[in-house]
């Protein structure tokens, strides 16, 4: 049973920081070696009776961690010393199976497969935290698929959009990156399994068997060959979290600018001491916000640091092994801290769809140029139709003018369009092209991936 | 026409830079140009006859490409004054259908599009790059299934592996890489098509037939939504090279221990002016094994800055974007070259089994010190068993003796195992376990993904 | 005679890039060689007329470039091919001459001098470009020291600030880095020689004076011991870079924000085809900037490279040297490239003040909250002072009004303070505090600098 | 008093890991707000006594620390509630003195100058232990300085040098990394004090005043202008331990090799439960240098963040600023654990001398091949003198002979120089050309910097 069916239900970050947690790490380990004299026993490499005096032992509340850690320390592993502990447990009911603990493993195999079963209860977690996104930016898309606010490009207002196209931009990443997860796990959730260096040769002829059913027990796949000092596999979950918090980045980054003073379309939820001022009574920090950039911030030189430690000697590393054991962790907790954080903010996120508006105005309709300039177009040619609105564009500017206004007193103009469909054409919805069937087509594969969890091809 | 036609079944690192050189950059966004035009004709949006005029300029060998540059620096990207050199060209033979080049698009579908072709076109030679880095390391393994050498965990040498087997855990790692690669691709090659913010609002309501008509044209899937400022897929091509340069890194540092002059077990192949020195003639740089090192020291960093560049803002990011531009074909390069250099290392490497005959011998017999504990095991229980060889081994290194020697005085050890069983337990290959079988299975995947293209599971 | 003596006085991002190119690295490794000459043929430890021999050579011009280059590739590194084409040059001059090329000599210290001789002009031009940015940042301190404008914090307006204290936060900064370039030229700028593996053995006793001589001639110093794979000191070249390069990004952070569509208080300068968009003639996109951030996106990930390039094993690494050779320079273009932008935008920055002050009223004068309540707080006590003010900004909110006039309202705010004094508070350059004496401070620290070269402590 | 006094003394990683505990942290922002209070009463802006009551609560034991983390979440600092909490301490014993808590200053200052007492106690302990490292090299470059190894370039053997050369390498590069130490501090050990937006606007006329006298009551340095988004300073510690740690990990990885089973030239010493293995009994694994290089792997990315993060918008930073809090601390535990670990190794390392002997005659003479081409030089040419040592390595290698045996059988060798001089030239030591003086300039440079804290130039 592991330590982490009791959370299993409860996508938080403190779940993944739990699962992370030193006690969680020594039963995962422990758990490995219990499931191992298990399947030694029935392949009959151990005598009847050990596994299940192993298994009475492989509880972490048994041990001595304070000691553990110290040993450690100088061991140069967490294993060593756990092993030593569990054959004084075990040896304490039954001296006979006290000389199976730990049969025909090395360190590796324990730290190893013990960090894939934290891998697994991790990305269980982080991939309830990712639905839950998705299941509110989808409602975001939807209620706000036709709220026009000014889409920016190189931080400039280029042409409107909807803050539900927004949204759906966003939705749509996070279904690939729900896609990738699906599949790393395939390649992540195995077994380590090896010996000394990786043969089983203490094992004998009954490695393969051996491997076989201690998988089986685990519930994880068995790679064709061990994976000691070949790191891609936990690397790749490390490049997975870099994608998707690089996501979580950028999202941030969009609404920490829609929240600033002078924009003021979204906010985070106000609540009794959360990013206030006492001094400063209109401030609304955005904390949420600023953890999630802390998070794309650092997370992409710890990802580098996972890719630097692939380099790993021979049948087992010196250096790049110890770097990944905090450094792991320490991604997948903060991929989940933001997940967490963005959930937070979307889910009560204020919208404020009058500021979107005001926006739009900020250029005084220069935003809608190109609008007008097309509509043009149809009657008087391409050419001609951009002549004309750059040159009202640039009287509108020098004269500090609306647009609109500057059109309305061009005869040709109103002739071409009528002084209605002038007007209408100044209406920014009315300028944004495809944006509803893109909206449809993402909550299209987003009630896929709810569905059948993954988008057909 | 793809510029990339005529090498694409050349897998070589020169093609890939070419493939991200200047001219093919152009080329790849002029198909881009050439193929709207084709889609917006079919469509009806542009008038019969105007994609062709236009498709007759789309070839980069009719541009002024040093004028094209310095304006580009000013403009701040190529798109801009491709498009009015390809407006220009266009003029000459039909001004009409110069009103419709890049009719609709924005210059980042122009890049990114042509982005995505050229990743195509590299993607493709790292395949057959990897496909031949395979077959390589399978005939490795097949030839050498059965030289022992010592098998080393933290640098010191830990119990016999065999040659094949080592190499076996190199071939089982590219595999996994081929299926990464498959599955990103699905991802990665699909068409960017928004115009100026995402909404295609310049082709009011035919921007789904164009968009669906242009990807067909390009032979690339059709994304639900522009990505332009969503960069987990381009993000994700690096993260892929980092992966497969962190085992590559892998490779060479073993292969480097390896051809260490107290080592002696594999060198690079010798050519005139490759590694020599004048002075030193005993000296064999491993020369090839160095770039490859140096590629893996390189390309963590620059992933990392992929995913740092993921913080985009709005609808088009605001120096995020500009920093792909160098840092993603760097990477591809350096990928393609560090496949290169491996292939040329693994293909006439020099393999010396005598030399990891020797080495298992340094220690004296003590690299088979586990073997013999676990024959003794058998008749006389673990913990003796342990004990004895143990005491045995420390005297062999006080007496600095070989610890069969020592064994042989033993008359208990004598006893229980006979002079020739303890004899046999000093061949390492007499214990490497079930290496056998792990390399069998690792062959069996290597020939299915040779057959199939993928690993069925 | 340096090739860069030519453009020494000029002090450009191009500049740096033609002394990293491959020309100008050739001939550094060429000045390398004939200052080695000089120095030997001075301790009379090769014949007389050798060095004029070898040094009429040492001129890249001289050298089949092509055929080098290829060498290198099959040799590992340049300089074996370079001393073999100098030494055959050398020969159809003077035979007995050609006997001394490279005399004592290794690879490493031509290719490390050599590298130290660019550095040392490309630091020159850094140091020009600094001091060129820093007039500019001391002249918009000077000019806009009074000008207020939102101070920001959270991306919210926190309290009034003045743009000359803004810049002048900019040039302290700036003028740290020219303290730490002076610091680190001491120690980078030394000579490299050491032999094959850094003892000198082949000159025998004469080492120490050859040494000497030779750091002479080059107008290097020369270090206690060869540093060849000890490489904190090209390392620092970068961390000096990237710790630059993070203080330009935030002044480009800073200027992109200010460029912002809503808030419009600077702009890049216009020019024709700079950041324009053809259909939307309302953008002046912050080019510049852009590629000032993309710089300091790519930079970060470079300098943690050259970090993890300096595990350099025994006496000359295997990989971490040959990352160095593409890195560093690439460092020093990109930050020399960030700098000439810098300089470009500062130059000719558009600034508003008139924006600058509107955006002081967007928040109805909460901006201004502060500074009403300390002055209330003279008289009534700071805590009633706060609670009065802050629920007459939270009453201004809910009805949309000015804080002004709500407390306007207020007879007691009225009595304490003045109808007068009331409305001058809300003068935002009334409430800067001591920025002008920090301005000062600034300011005459800037013109230590300039006068001196450095801050006296 | 600062909670670091009591074990100023001790110079270990575990004091870093104190220095940057919680209640340290805490006790650095109470420490400021202390000394804040002192320099307001002194300069007679806040009543007299007010200081004396603030100082008396500034004692992090007072604090509810775990209500202090919950509410930092929420606030998004740990400032804003700490200051709340010290507000209502200094209440209950001092109504008054309460109005007067964090008179003036910003959240941002207590949190950056409690990081700066932080940082002045950290370097301090990082100081001393790299004095001690320091003093260990020196008496290992002393105590070996003529003990012959082989020289090793490309991990291959090049010619000899003495052990005391190769740590005098190590050494030399030490007393750079405290030359370093000591020029940052004058940059990084100053105040930070601005209020709201770096104007200290509420202290009206005041701040200078108030900032100097706070300056000299916490004995830093007073900058020109508050620093609070420019964070060179902050980033220049970290790029400082990026060096120092490259540096360490150079060292290990040459440890590491040499610890190698096939090479044996030095061992971590050994101890009960340290680097042991129960099956394998000769195996001495190297923990420290794992964790070393560890170290090397990690602290690279870590300081890329601390690069990135320097980008901070405006008066204060949303997510650049949040991801400097754990990084910081975790480079400078990192490398302080670092420094532990490399004294620890180096103080006890076994040195096998004998080993070192053996292994140069690995390759049967042939590294001393370049000695015997210099000596025969004199007499007979470099370039035939050349050809004849070449010609005999080749036969060597082919005859699997002792290069001396080769020789011995030259006619010509032997006439030129004399038998007894050819054995000789055998002897490595005699060819270490000029390492004693080499040796004789690090050791001195090292008496100065430990008489007089620097190198005079």
């Amino acid at each position: 049973m592991r330590i982490s069916d009791s959370f299993s239900s409860s996508f938080t970050a403190a779940a993944v920081t739990s699962i992370f947690s030193e006690e969680s790490g020594l039963q995962s380990m422990l758990d490995f070696e219990a499931a191992l004299a298990a399947a030694e026993m029935q392949e009959q490499v151990i005598p009847a009776g050990s596994a299940e005096a192993i298994a009475m032992c492989c509880r972490m509340e048994l041990f001595d961690r304070k000691a553990l850690a110290e040993a450690a320390a100088l061991a140069g592993n967490l294993a060593i010393p756990m092993v030593k502990q569990l054959t004084a447990l075990v040896r304490a009911q039954d001296a006979k199976a006290a000389g199976y603990v730990h049969w025909g493993a090395t360190s590796q195999d324990a730290i190893d497969t013990g960090l894939v079963l934290q891998l697994r209860d991790a990305l269980i977690v982080m991939e309830g935290q990712m639905s839950a996104v998705c299941d509110v930016l989808a409602g975001l898309t939807e209620q706000y698929r036709t709220t026009p606010m000014a889409g920016r490009t190189w931080l400039q207002q280029a042409v409107p959009v909807t803050f539900g196209l927004k949204v759906a931009g966003w939705l749509d990443t996070m279904l690939r990156h729900r896609e990738r997860l699906s599949e790393l796990k395939l390649r992540v959730l195995v077994v380590q399994f090896g010996g000394a260096a990786g043969t089983l040769a203490s094992l004998g002829a009954r490695g393969t068997d051996v491997s076989r059913a201690l998988a089986e027990e685990l519930g994880l796949r068995l790679p064709d060959v061990p994976w000691h000092s070949h790191r891609d596999r936990v690397a790749e979950v490390a490049t997975f979290c870099g994608l998707l918090v690089g996501t979580m980045g950028k999202v941030a980054r969009d609404l920490a600018l829609m929240m600033q003073t002078e924009v003021g379309e979204v906010l985070e939820q106000a609540a009794e001491g959360r990013g206030g001022s006492s001094t400063m009574p209109h401030k609304r920090n955005p904390v949420a916000v600023a953890e999630i950039l802390a998070v794309a911030v650092r997370v992409p030189g710890l990802v580098s640091t996972m890719l630097s430690a692939m380099v790993q000697e021979h049948e087992r590393g010196l250096g790049g092994w110890h770097a990944e054991w905090a450094v792991l962790p320490e991604i997948l907790k903060l991929t989940s801290d933001a997940l967490e954080k963005m959930l937070d903010v979307l889910a009560e996120l204020e919208v404020h769809a009058d500021a979107m508006d005001e926006n739009l105005d900020v250029t005084k309709g220069l935003v809608m140029a190109e609008a007008v300039s097309m509509a043009l177009a149809v009657s008087m040619g391409r050419s001609e139709a951009h002549g004309l609105v750059e040159a009202a564009s640039h009287r509108a500017i020098a004269e500090r003018r609306h647009l609109l206004a500057v059109l309305q007193e061009d005869a040709v103009v109103v002739q071409h369009l009528g002084a209605e469909q002038l007007e209408r054409l100044f209406d920014p919805l009315g300028y944004t092209g495809t944006a509803q069937a893109m909206i449809d087509r993402v909550l299209s594969s987003y009630a896929m991936v709810k569905k059948y969890g993954q988008v057909a091809r």
